[in-house]
């Protein structure tokens, strides 16, 4: 055996065991890496010309096979090679060979280990750039949803049980609110992330005169970063954006969670078109809300996956460790998972059908507007504690006779207490519960239409 | 029995069970938000005195009535009652019991669910300023230590083998480059959480006249939220803070990895003074990094609390339920031990004594200048590839010797490669090869002084 | 200042600085590990005498010492100190105090890190003796709960859509297999545990002629453990347990998931009894499921202390790091969370009310026995294809009628296919759809009644 | 377009949407058990003609249809389909077009459901059975490395600092003992997962008089499930194989922190082959741990299973939901990558060169056997507070002068203490510490040698 015939191999007596090879290549999985890897080589080539350590025309070699090689990945042509190890060994190697000695002096002052990171980096940034339009799709159905059923009164649950009238339209707002947050925090790790890595070489650095603002410019970048053992370790981004994913994923469980409620024929207040739900080859009746369960399930793996990077980085010393190839498998997990339930909620969400009678009759039959006769005794000079206990004993007379509040007549609330007169009616309607609720933020009509109109108003 | 005593007991036939009771308190852990419960209370207070829910009367004895509370509390009189379940009733019976009627009404127009969300977003608020300054001394100090050895030679690892020669200074400022992101991390959640959540109410918003936008500008929070399912529901500003805690560990946990293995008789890079240390009644020669050693294991409870918070939500019906009780232990715990370990880094870190003569000797034996002779055959015309062949040969050489490559003569380096001239040894030598890492953001003690200038100059 | 005052104290130079020394303690937490401690010292002083180490004299004075500091800390008169650092300093340190000399020698051949992982083998050890009683009792619970409502019909449901009618009871005996298995599982992980750690002291052994096989018997413990390397930084059992209590969580809740659904006017199979229930201060109709909510958000805990110790041991070198001293907060943490939350259910399962008119109603509406149909007409000769064909044309049109298919005459069955005849109300009664169902495991009335006459012949 | 044309379509009036069918299917992942999904499925057949549902010749169509099936996937002829959906459809569909009518009547009985829970077990109990021997491979290796090494001197370390001299022989017996409990817990996992899933059907059982026993007998099973419900919505097994799986690699990235220190220059303790390690394109002279550090890093990933499990099944309500689908990818990842870590480990152990000088060298640097010097001044009458004192103040004087406490003269020593004599140089060699821990467990070369007879009697 004649040693190692790895482009490292000068120093080692004996070749890399396969199962080894297998054990530790990347290209399985780095590969999707292919188009930030060229960008980023390209603009380094070009800022190699411009400071004079590479040729103009070994510059343009460069740029010009690249693109060959990208056009080649994309077309289905190019062939991976799991010796090669990673997307990089594997993006020279095809380059060298096609442009001769050009290509083997792309990799002057720069190392795996800068490049890794700006490939990650921008590919981070890239998906952040392709999920807030899916956002806003998401939030944009949300808006329209909640116009459509700004005056639909379904009843509004905490602990799950029946508490007070809310406009259906009002409750697809707190969704886009959360959404919102979740917008937010994208463009806030964005902004964090958006420095050049390169030019920290393998952790320190490198000797040649290299023009890292000039790279930075070229690719898009803020700003270069401070501190090449910083750059060469740092996975912070990956981390804040797995989180970030994190809080999606618990949001749109959320949103799953409440549609398969509200598809039971129990609660039916919604119906799901058929085109996201399927059925059972054994049970002829049923039709499944299969898409919020998946989402709903897949929020288990999103939250693992940023457990994992937390597990991967903690106890690490500097600089770089291959550890970090580990990086990337949950990483992508999630980033793919993310994306397709926005997917299918952007989809999904227009489509929801209400089924505004059943959110009214359940309303109606929880005694929701309990508190709002309380708070009509309140205003005819009961103190707050006198009122919840007649109301108690109103409800109690009401649950015997099998039926609202609102359905009892004057003389029947009369006798709870002489304070009620016939304008209650108008407290302990539904419609009069929820337009009563007018302030900022609260579930009046009237207020979701002017949250509406602000919404609107405002860029997301 | 009688039916039920507590205040919310009209519709109740029986007791709560004891060991229910026991089960589902909380006051023994949310007593601490009492000073934030105090000043939302307030806050309410004033504003139903504007807009003349209450009269001005009552508003001043409850104001006056809860900061003799918020005295009895800190000066240690105050009672806590498990039966009074949670923070917001004890302060509220205990108040009215003081001042009478008037804390009866102070519930006005409110509901634990915003009073609880409004308390725990100043909680957060309030720890996060209370964590800048404590991470703006952390960063100082690693500042200061970095300026203190920026001329210090060690070895650069990467797969913890020997790769080059860094400054000690510049590890001091990647470590420096970590904490500023959580920093900024911390600005950005706290920027994000600073919206008023009270007028949200039970979940629908209330029918008094309320000025949500008084309240917030009395409490400094920068609006209010939008929308008051969300409001009540919403937990993102707990989880998005143990999000940016667990990263805060993570760099703490990489720290003091490098601090134990630098503090082993086989690195000897630090030495801890024996303040930060404990020894052993059995074995005599024994001094431990405990603190180190704690705040790496202290790392896997913050990861912890931040995945019981995400489990916590996953799946969440709107609007509140009562789960959410549990948001505070893991919450609390993660603020704890943040602040803690972030109180013993920033006494500790201006202690580190750095054992120089240890580190320069290390650098020196791991063959860390083996790439600047290649650099150097490259600037004397050697293709690369070429280069890397004669230094392992080199490296080969020196190994057989039992010697650093810099200590070869010129006769020895020359059989290498006629290339080699006398004035390789300035680009060999451990100093040569720092300071020709002399670009932004690399290692050569010019530009690790110039990172300095720039951090003293930039406010943090 | 004179040097350090600790026992250890000899080689240090200053004292341990105050915030360190708080940073530090642990007697704040494992003080909870006294008995297990006093009984391990107990044991290990025996031993000593058995081997001629200790005097039977002075052994003597030290297990009577131990026994009076045992019953000063259960009478609460015991003074803990946090200088003092830990459990078994404390205890050690009061024992010289009360006995002299004879105190001093109890610590010949042993050392804290041995010691620690007898107390917590002892202590979680104790723990699964305490939890499997519990245990018993919830799943004799659910026995019982099962036997008297094994007749009572309800909906099955996949997807939370509507499957099939099982029997109420059948789903009770489904929960307790799950805690079966999880019993199973702690039976599992204590038999694991049940080896003696002490002996192997710092982590080599000792030079003292210890008989650690007697210690074992003294102590109960099934033997000793093979390797004092892997005795002293083992500590699998602990995340062994966390991991049993997780499943147990995931399993209460669902329990608790199920429950809450089930306790929504929209559902309304059961009754939760006032006891285990909380109203609103604020809206006077509500009655709130607390219990299983609060289970259900302690789920999250309990697997985020799993996450917490897993995270801890990751990569931690042999022998005794001092980060094991965090692996007691997250799994005392995990036992005392277990056993409130078996208990609050041991006490609640057999107060549940089961309102059988509404699960009976509901498994009437939504075409459940579809199923059955198909089977039925298989039986008739059709294939399932074609079967599945007709039931879907007959659910269709019964839909539409506003009934269900037991509810449409025989002339309008046997105008969507000839082959029904009169017998077919037989299978899709609900009655008749439950009692086809009938062989080992299923869920016909008689099924559920020899499961449960299995399940009182076999032992748990 | 009318309606849906998937086998379950006939009550649904729209074909499932594009993005949701991509969105739903799981074959991509779960073909991956072709094999377990066809040997259920002929067990399935002949019990359906042993009781008569079928006829023996269309059972033996069936059996042989899919031995031929199973044929074609294993030579790479299978042309998965992902409107198909799954492994189930895809095998049945296919074995409809082979053999026509038969292949309908296989499904009699049974639903997809029950089938893809006998899967996973079959899976995961065929896991259980692939890993026994590769860990078997692991343990040995380290009994015959422990053999190698028994008389090999290094330090042990708690905290990481010098503590005693133990055999490294001794520590690989430790490293063993980890893996040893790791078989332990997958013995029980199999055991309690052996049981037959098949006839809970959809969640209720089903009305054909199937054989269930018969089944398990077929398939290996030691009997079959109590109850429908639980059946089908039963994970317990699969989060228990990720939880022993954490545990496998929480020991594996122990190891490998220790070996990644160990082939640092700084300890020097250890030489991995060259075949094992990779190089630097950069730096010539570097040679990297990858196989520990990669082990290491994919830790991360298999806890991170572990957690989305747990989440995954958090809260669900019975039976089946279509969540559990992403029961398989962590599953799947966890089952992959625990098996490359344990395969590169059984390859790698045989081949670990211990670098015995250095590791006597670095026992004889850290005063290791100052407990050694102070067990000596005990035995000759001094109490041992006063010994460890005047042992710290030996190894004080022997650390000024730049040397070990054996290194010391007799004078030097006797005037540190007059109890002092000739013998003690027997004590406080490296060799006199290490035989001296001579008892069950402990370090001496002798209970090594006795461990490892033990070791090759005992049945792992």
């Amino acid at each position: 055996m004649s040693g190692n015939q790895k482009l490292w191999g000068g120093r080692f007596a004996e070749s890399t065991s396969a199962l080894v090879e297998k054990f530790s290549e990347s290209v399985s999985f780095d590969a999707r890496l292919y188009r930030q890897d060229i960008a980023g080589s390209q603009a380094h080539a070009r800022m190699l010309a411009k400071v004079g350590v590479l040729s103009e025309t070994d510059a343009q070699a460069i740029v010009q096979g690249l693109d060959a090689i990208r056009d080649s990945i994309e077309s289905g042509r190019f062939e991976w090679s799991e010796q090669l190890e990673d997307v990089h060994m594997n993006i020279e190697a095809r380059l060298t060979e096609a442009i001769g000695e050009a290509g083997k002096r792309l990799h002057t002052g720069r190392s795996r280990n800068d490049q890794v990171a700006t490939d990650l980096r921008l590919y981070v940034r890239d998906t952040i750039d392709a999920l807030l339009p899916l956002i806003d799709r998401v939030t944009e159905g949300l808006l329209n949803l909640a116009e459509r059923e700004a005056d639909t009164v379904m009843p509004g649950f905490t602990h799950l049980q029946i508490a007070q009238p809310v406009s259906f339209g009002h409750h697809m707002l707190a969704w886009r609110e959360q959404m919102l947050r979740d917008r937010s925090r994208l463009v806030d790790c964005r902004k964090r992330l958006n420095l050049l890595p390169l030019g920290a070489a393998a952790l320190a650095g490198t000797v040649y005169p290299i023009d890292r603002h000039y790279v930075a410019e070229l690719l898009g970048f803020d700003g270069v970063t401070e501190n090449s053992l910083d750059t060469v370790s740092d996975r912070d981004f990956a981390i804040e954006f797995c989180s970030v994913a994190s809080l999606i994923m618990v949001h749109l469980s959320r949103w799953s969670e409440e549609l398969i409620l509200w598809a039971t024929p129990m609660f039916g207040f919604v119906n799901l078109p058929d085109r996201f739900c399927t059925g059972s080859s054994i049970m002829p009746q049923k039709k499944n809300p299969d898409v919020p369960e998946l989402v709903r399930g897949k929020t288990g793996r999103v939250i693992g996956n940023l457990q994992a990077l937390l597990v991967l980085m903690k106890g690490q010393p500097l600089a770089y460790n291959r550890d970090n190839q580990e990086d990337k498998p949950p990483l992508f997990d999630s980033v793919d998972t993310v994306r397709a339930c926005l997917q299918v909620y952007a989809e999904m969400i227009p489509a929801i059908e209400v089924r505004r009678e059943n959110c009214r009759a359940a309303a109606a039959k929880g005694y929701s507007t309990a508190t709002d006769l309380a708070d009509y005794l309140v205003r005819k000079g009961l103190p707050f504690r006198d009122a919840h206990h007649v109301v108690g004993s109103t409800v109690a007379y009401a649950q015997k006779k099998g039926c609202d509040i609102a359905e009892l007549d004057l003389a029947e609330l009369q006798a709870q207490s002489k304070l009620i007169e016939a304008d209650v009616y108008a407290c302990i309607s539904l419609e009069g519960s929820l337009a009563a609720r007018n302030h900022y933020g609260a579930t009046a009509p009237t207020q979701v239409r002017a949250a509406i109109a602000r919404a609107r108003q405002r860029p997301s």
